[in-house]
């Protein structure tokens, strides 16, 4: 008999391959299969889906995990997911991990995150993809209450895999005095950054600016959305997918056909 | 009588304030408003919905184009509309137009397109918003092909708005030998980038990689989708929403929750 192949989990996320929750999911999941890490060697937060097109990329063999294999990667969230998946690794991987990222990224944080543009692109390349966030931006952040559902999310879905395209982003709230409620599979909440910003001088007299901003959400009495299930201090699960045609509005838009 | 206030229009792109396409575009815009143009000061292109958070933003007030108001930003196309919105306008804009971009952002490229995510912010902050993008790469790009179609449609979207939250992914094919067909209202097709990494050396030894791939469309039998719409040589439209839940695998993943 031959030895059963092992599972290949790629492994990335977008605060860094030095960020304490990058090292916190590599070793949990080093009890599920071979652990590739390949993350990027600065932080890349609010990164969106951006690629690097202007400019080439470099990759270092690094070792800062204790893992099969590793690199740090001079590009983009999604650069480490398309490096990996297309150069490094040698098959496809069974399934990809972003995260832990340190900060929420339920409702419309999704669309700014490169840890969740991560977890949209291994879907795109065909893996199992999700992408996990804890909703504590601290550095000290905590992991530890969320270990047996991340273990129980991790497990499912190398067993039954994801429907092709689908990844799921999960949200972690942050450890409080009573321990979790459980998972909840919602959807993404209606909400926004409302932002201001901030104008400052440099030494020379000229002006800059700092983005600042708090976050809205548009729909708080309501009870299916990862907010709420965040808020009730349940992890949020919502099934992600990279089309983003309003479908609900084809019918209405159908009009401007008529020149 | 009071004198009617003129549409405010902000046009942003991804290709930078010196493109070519957002020139163009801003020449048609004024016929329907007062244009403010705020732009990022260099190529942006795959910035998708970046942000900038680790640094701040530098803005110049700069006169390339003929308009009301305009400035060069050092930040993303996504930081150009909210910086336009929250700090340079005096007012919500009637309208967000993002491009001409120079380069398709039909079907899976809406992810990565810096064009098309300033257009989704756009939305976001509330004002009516189109990207607009022509399926020819060259800086030599003629536009005057699709002029009656984008007046039809921008003439319409400043009477009727759009539905809350909607932007609109505009495609125009490449100018041929026969006119354009006319504006098909459609679906983003599901299509992917297959990627290979071109790996070179530097003068020291060191590997550096560029990102080069391959557009595939994985339905190219389907009628109703963008890249349908593009081949059969007429522009392609499609409403575009920020909501990234997959809705239709929600009850599947419920399952999830039985810890």
């Amino acid at each position: 008999m031959s030895k059963p192949v092992k599972p290949l989990i790629l492994v990335t996320n977008d605060d860094g391959i030095f960020a304490p929750g990058i090292r916190y999911i590599s070793n949990v999941l080093k009890a599920f299969g071979e652990v590739c890490v390949v993350a990027p060697d600065k932080p890349q937060s609010g990164m969106g889906h951006a690629i690097t097109l202007n400019s080439s990329i470099r990759l270092s063999n690094t070792q800062y995990h204790d893992v099969a294999l590793e690199y740090a990667c001079s590009g983009t969230p999604v650069d480490c997911v398309k490096i990996a998946v297309n150069h490094i690794l040698k098959r496809r991987p069974d399934l990809v991990v972003s995260g832990i990222n340190h900060g929420s990224n339920a409702s419309i944080n999704v669309i700014y995150s490169g840890t969740m543009s991560a977890a949209v692109e291994g879907a795109l390349e065909g893996a199992p993809s999700i992408g996990i966030s804890l909703c504590d931006y601290s550095e000290a952040a905590v992991f530890h209450h969320a270990e047996q559902y991340l273990k129980h999310i991790i497990s499912n879905v190398l067993r039954h895999q994801l429907p092709k395209g689908l990844c799921l982003n999960i949200n972690i709230p942050a450890v409080q005095t009573t321990p979790l409620q459980g998972i909840r599979v919602v959807r993404q909440a209606h909400a926004q950054w409302v932002e201001r910003f901030e104008e400052r001088q440099d030494p020379y007299g000229r002006n800059y600016y700092w983005l600042t901003g708090n976050f809205v959400n548009f729909e708080p009495e309501s009870t299916d959305t990862d907010e709420a299930a965040l808020s009730a201090n349940y992890i949020a699960v919502v099934p992600v997918k990279a089309d983003m045609t309003a479908h609900e509005h084809l019918a209405t838009i159908k009009q401007f056909e008529h020149v």
